[in-house]
Order: structure tokens, then sequence, then C-alpha cells
């Protein structure tokens, strides 16, 4: 970093601090210049710089002042999703999201995976190779149908940690969560059946569910306190729901934690009705608190949950490690594992348990959860920086999602085929929906280092939104 | 191995190859010291091995003399299955056999893993770990939702090779066979929907359609020709058939190679009555002639055939790299990967396409095939030997299973009870059918190392069956 741009990111912390305030006018130049003993020309450089962050105004013979700040968004209310049990549609978009044309150099800002350059990994690397040092035969045989049981004893370790009490039999290894999800999904439900599910939903539940020939009631979710449990059981008593469908700590996209006494009226609610419960753990190791949330399965008394989880988010989603701990449901739930994948890959399993048990798991995960949280506040100043005002943003809790809200006629979609113009895909809030509702919301991701590239990206999708708006508005939308 | 098994090794051969024959006496202890510069001592020692193996008879004060070697057993007849739709039962052996207990110490002669420490794998253990030596950050993030473009190009290239036109964009990477067929039969079919498969059948492929939902119409199949074509067209006029599932080349487990012209046939067919082609070509790659079978999918031209393989029967299942070539159904096949495991491991995929790419994949099956036939020789030997009479033995053209068919009342169910007190478990008939049919039969796996432990496995099988035969005559069964 040059003289001029250390100076300018003083300068900007200073005035995200509130150092500076609203309107007040800057030092002058000859000032900086002899408090920081750098040249004159260095501070007009860090001036502009600021300028062009557009945190300060130049007032001709006056000098420079601090920009007026926005204030910070409003989270976004509570949702208000259909409420009735309906088809997903849309996977053109979905498929787009995730496997992006190679061809086409796009910077996606829409996706969902974890940054795995930190040095705190390192010895995952040592882990993969000694097993092929040693030339260790477990690595090309089959396994264990449940899946490793060094790895099974290392999850069941780990989830002690967050006061869940579970054995390494009730475990069963797969592919990623979305392995488990699926498994669990298709050992309760038939096609026809119907699941209760939060709005906004990850979309490859959504495109899971369709794929099953299951219907979904999407139940209202407030961004702070999850899945309205009033609206829960308004459709419990009107349709037969098999089971519901959450993602409670850390939720993707909304961040929130669902708070303790919540989870366990969630419970209580099942058993009235008698339906089974699908947790979607994946990112609930990376909450910004610590200890991290307690599970809806440490609550669970009659196996009625089923735990999903995986080292996907928290550590690295190429080695296809997950699990589920499906509680009542363990024989059908192995029975289904068997005959989509039969086996899970054994090498990602033994390099994963050494990792854990080797200690470097926690102390990596420490890490990422701060730098997640670090990349959290940097993020929000520049949403709120270059977005335009009239917006509603999440306050995530812990991961590395941030779910954006835009005026209700606003077309997150037209936004993003804008964008690509420019090589930046984002994840439009139409995908998180059955019916293609949250059209006027995105989901971006702050998980990767933030670079001024990252920055810039961010100033020119706040330029496009700022336009798109201005556009409705003149056109009369 | 010491002097007298060497020389006992060398009298069994010239006794299978026939150049002693039945009944013959054999040279007299002297001579046979003196022929071959060996002790009396030793002579008599390997006499004594070739008597334990029942390959020769002592005649009181005249000599040894060639025992009475039972025929070659008849390759089983076309089978005779119920041909009408049917759901299937049986999961609990199937677990049982899949996974036994580990505390229980038990020789699986019934499984279906090929022998993975022979030396022409060993380069793969320098390209799994050349990946995590250069931190190649592919390895820790997701993939391509189709897998790795350099291992579908090097399958496209393999394919060439058996004169199968494919490109790298036909291809999908599944975690392993297993889930290609999964995948190809979800695509395709809903619950209540009916399939017309071989018989026998593989177990997991049955407990997967039962997993689905869907009800199977067993086709009478031939051990030499396969699939009756003339039962299957008789079949698709009665019901209404979604597709025909099928293991063509080196069948699991009759061994047998459906000759190229019923192939064709059997895509006519398929024409005529609009129906789609599961071929499972997970062992085709282990047949024992050169140039290996040509896949059905070789001679598709519109795209019904699903073609599934993988690397684990011919390579190493622990890797689970598998694959599907859906033709018309791509993008069904993709929205459906992408809802089971959504990405396949990348690194085993790397390193798969580098093992491939460096040109050791074709050696390697090369030396395998050689092995298994060599085994196969052996096996059938002591299964001639120590077996009893009256039993049909498949002749496999390829692969590793053995299918082995003893007289209609007898119950391999039950002589699995009484084996695996002995340490042993072999696989029943009855799991390769919807209704427990095939109850007389059972299959095993010759393709792991052939030790003496092995052979007295063998004779220990053989004994406690003709045991089981006999009591069926005392009793009248």
């Amino acid at each position: 970093m040059t003289r001029y741009q250390h100076l300018a990111a003083l300068l900007a912390q200073r005035i995200e601090q509130g150092l500076y305030q609203n309107g007040e006018r800057l030092p002058s130049v000859r000032t900086l210049s002899q408090e920081h003993g750098v040249s004159i020309s260095t501070v007009q450089q860090a001036y502009h710089v600021l300028e062009s962050q557009q945190l300060i105004l130049p007032q001709p013979r006056s000098g420079y002042y601090v920009a007026p700040r926005k204030a910070h968004p409003p989270v976004p209310g509570l949702t208000r999703p259909a409420q009735r049990p309906v088809e997903i549609s849309q996977w053109d978009s979905v498929r787009e999201l995730f496997s992006p044309n190679p061809e086409r150099n796009l910077y996606n800002l829409g996706g969902g995976g974890p940054d795995v350059s930190q040095s705190s990994i390192k010895p995952l690397w040592k882990s993969l190779t000694r097993f092929c040092q040693r030339q260790d035969l477990r690595v090309l045989n089959y396994g264990n149908m449940y899946g490793a049981p060094e790895l099974r004893e290392q999850i069941a370790r780990l989830a002690l940690d967050s006061d869940c009490q579970l054995a390494a039999e009730d475990i069963v290894i797969t592919t990623g969560c979305q392995e488990a999800l699926f498994t669990a999904l298709r050992s309760l439900c038939r096609e026809g059946d119907i699941v209760a599910v939060e709005s906004p939903t990850f979309p490859g539940t959504l495109q899971t569910l369709r794929g099953l020939g299951i219907k979904v009631v999407e139940i209202p979710t407030d961004a702070v306190t999850g899945i309205s449990l009033e609206a829960l059981q308004l459709a419990l008593e009107q349709w037969p729901i098999k089971a519901v469908m959450l993602v409670p700590s850390c939720n993707n996209p909304l961040g929130f934690y669902m708070p303790d006494a919540r989870k366990k009226a969630l419970i209580v609610l099942a058993q009235q009705f008698d339906i089974a419960i699908i947790e979607d753990d994946a990112y609930g190791e990376l909450a910004y608190e610590y200890p991290r949330p307690r599970t809806i399965k440490s609550f669970d008394s009659d196996g009625r949950v089923l735990l999903c989880s995986s080292f996907s988010k928290s550590f690295a989603p190429g080695l296809r490690v997950g699990w589920i701990a499906p509680g009542r449901y363990l024989e059908r739930v192995l029975h289904t594992k068997y005959t989509s994948t039969g086996y899970a890959v054994t090498h990602t399993q033994l390099a994963v348990a050494e990792f854990i048990r080797q200690g470097h798991y926690q102390p990596h995960v420490r890490r990422m959860r701060a730098y997640y949280k670090s990349n959290l506040d940097t993020f929000t100043c520049w949403v709120r920086r270059y977005f335009p005002c009239g917006i509603c943003v999440s306050r995530p809790q812990g991961g590395f999602l941030m779910w954006i809200e835009f005026p209700e006629t606003f077309d997150t979609l037209r936004l993003n085929s804008l964008l690509r113009q420019s090589g930046i895909q984002i994840a439009s809030g139409s995908l998180f929906s059955a019916s293609g509702k949250y059209r006027n919301c995105m989901r971006v991701h702050y998980g990767l280092p933030l670079t001024d590239e990252m920055q810039q990206m961010l100033r020119v999708i706040g330029e496009q939104a700022e336009h798109l708006l201005h556009e409705d508005t003149v056109s009369g939308h």
C-alpha cells in the first residue's frame, strides 16, 4: 500500500467511526501534511481517493467536508409469502447462478462458498497427503455405509460443544449437506406431500423439493427472530404438512439466529401435530457470538429432528463432507443414502477427521468467524455508501451472506442482466421463493477478500440500481 | 513357497490340464524324486498336499491315482422370474451383505469390490498427492455441476476406444455408478412407474427401485446371451413400462456379454415402444477379450440410452468417481444430480483424470483383466473340486463375480447362516430378485488374492453345502 492510500484509509476509518462528523470540515492539506509527516502532494492524492469514494465533498475555496452519511438501513420486515401449498419453478436461473458458463468471465457475488485461502486451513493439505503417502488402502476401497467411524466420532464430539448429545452411531456421513437434506426429505415424504419452509428459502432446497414432487407452504419469516410460529401453526391446522424445513442458525439468506425459546416452542408445535423437523445447520458454526447458538436438535426429546450439516461452509466445500443425525428415521435414512450414492468418498472423510482430531478445526473456525465479521463491517459501509436510499439490509449474526431489499417494484432480475454486461453476477431474490416473489431483493456474498476491485463492483451495482430506480420513477412504476 | 508346495502345484496343474487322466496312476515317489531332483520326503509331502486337496487318492500297496474329476458344471439355464410388475423386499439382508457389523470377523465372499493392492495402481497415489502438495484450491472449492472438464474429456476419449462417440459435454460426473443409476431412474420415472430388469439383478439396483417406489418386471435372462428379447417384447406389450435397465457387458451376476446383434435388436425394440434404456457398464472394462464389448450406447441414434459407469470396479471404489452419459435426458439429469449431491468431490476427479491422461489407466486395466481371468481358472477348479455335484456355474466373460446354482430346493440363506459361524459370508441369490427367488443360488467373488485360506474357505462352503443337500435328501425335501 502506498503512502497516500494508507492515509486515505486512515481518514476513511475516522469518518466511519464518527471522529469527523457529517458535514464537518476536514483539516487543510497543509495541516495534515505536517501532522502525518508527508508531502502536500500525498495529502492531495489521499483526498482525491476519498472524494472518488464519495466519502468527502470539495467546496471551492473552502476545503473538504465529510459527505452526508446515510443512516444504517433498516432490516427487512416480516415477509409475506402466499402461505398455501405451491409448486416450485425457476430452474434455469438457479442453474445459471450455481454453474455459470465458464467461458464468461463473471464475478459471482451471488454464490455461497467460503474463503478457502486462509492460512489456518493449511494443516488440511498435510492430512490429505498423509493418507496417500502411507498408501492407506481405505482411500481406494468401499467404506462403511454409515461413513468413517473416526469422522462420526469427531462430529459427535463437536456437537457436544454446542450442547447437543449425539453418539457416533446416530450419525450418517453424506456427500455434502445437500445430500443430507435430500436424504431427509426422501426418507419422510412422497410425491405430492407438503413441507413447510421459511421464506425466503435457499434455492437448492426449493429445487430439491421440486425434484421430489413435494409442494411447499412458505411461512412468513422475520429477519431477526426467524419463522413465524403463529403462521406455522395456522398452516399446520389447514394443510396435511409432513415436515418443516428450516435454517435456524445463521439463516441463509437472512442471517438471523432463531432464539432458543422459539426453538423449544417449535418442538412443542411439532409434537402437537406430529411432524418432523429438518434442520439445516450448514452455517451454524460461523456464528459471530461464542458459544455458537444451540441447534433445535439439542432440544429434541423424541428423535423427530433430522439435523443436517456439513463442513462446506465452515471449512471447504470441495471435500463434500456432510452428515445427518436423523433421530428415529435412521434406518430409512440409511436405506435412502445407500440407494443415492452408496458410500461417500473415504479420503476426504479421513482427512477431515484427522484435521479435527489434531485440534486445527476450532482455531480455523474462530479465525473465519472473525474474518467474516470484519468483512461484514466493511461491506455494510460500502453498501450504505454506494447503494440507493430506501433499501433494507439484513444484519447477519454469522456466515457471509447479506440480503438486500429494494423498493417493492424494483426488479433484481433486470439488475442482474445489466450487471452481467459488466462482468458481475448477483443472486436475485426471486430464486428464493417458490413463486418468484422477492424479485425486489438480492443476496450478496461478503466472504471473499474485500479488495478494491470488490469495492468498485459494489459501486457499479449501486449505480446501476440507482439508474433503474430512476427509470422506474420516471416511467411511473 | 517351499519345495514340496512347488512340486504339488506343478502336479496339480498337470492334473488340471489332463496330462494325468482321471483314474490314472501317478509316478512312484522314487520316480518323481529322480525326475525333479528332490528328496523322497519332499515327494511324499507333495503327495500329501494333493491328497488333502482331494486331487489324488491313495490305493494301499499300489500308489496314488488321479481322483475322478467332476465334469465342468453346466451354465445355468434361462431364468424364470414372475414376469409381472412386483414390488421389492429384503433390505435387511442386503444391508448385512454390504455393511456387515465390523465387530464380527467375517470374510465377505459376497461383496463386489476389486483388488486394489496391485502395483499398477501406484501412480494414483502420486496423482492424489500432487494436487495437495501444490495446494490446488480446486480441491477445496465447489466445482462444476457437470464435473471436472479434465475428467469428462478423458472419459470421452476412453469411450472412443470402444467405438462409442461421446463428447465431454454429454457427460455428467456422479458419486459412483450408484448415483448415476439413481439419477437415471429419477430423471425418467415417478413413483408407481414400471421398469423392466434382467433377472437375476444386482441388489443395489433393486433397492434403488424400491426406494423410488418403482415396480419391476423381471425378464428371463440367459447366462450366455443375456435378457430374452422375446420376453421383453411381451412385457412391453402388456405393461406401461418406462425403461429397461440392464448390465449387458460382464453382467453382474451372470458374467455374460450380450451379443452385438441383440444389443441392436434391443434398441429397435426400445424405439418401437419409445422407452429409455439404462445401461450399467460398471464392469465393461474388465472384459477378458480385447477389444472390450461395445456398449449399447455406441449403437444409440436418438439419445434414448443413458449410459452409467464408474471407475469403481476397474479401478478403485473409494474414490467414488462415476459418470452418466444420458443422451436426450441431459437437462433433467443435471437438475436431478444437483438436488441429490450438488457436486462430486473435486480431488478424486482430478486425480483420476491425471492418472488416465498420463497413460496409467489402460495398462492397469489390462493387468487386472489378466489377473481376474487367471483367478477365474483357479477358482473354477476349486469349485469343481469341493462343491457338490449337480450344480450349475456361470462362465464369466469378465469381471470377478461367479453365480452358482444348486438344486432347486437348496437354501443358500440357510447356508449363509451356517457359514457365518465359520466366519464366512456369501451372497444368497434371493437378494437378486424382487420376490426372493433364486434362493438356491449364490454369488461369489474371485477378485481377491487366491490364498490357501481362500481355498480352505471354498472347501468349507462345499462341505456345508454337501451337508445341507444330504439333510434335504434325508428329510425328503
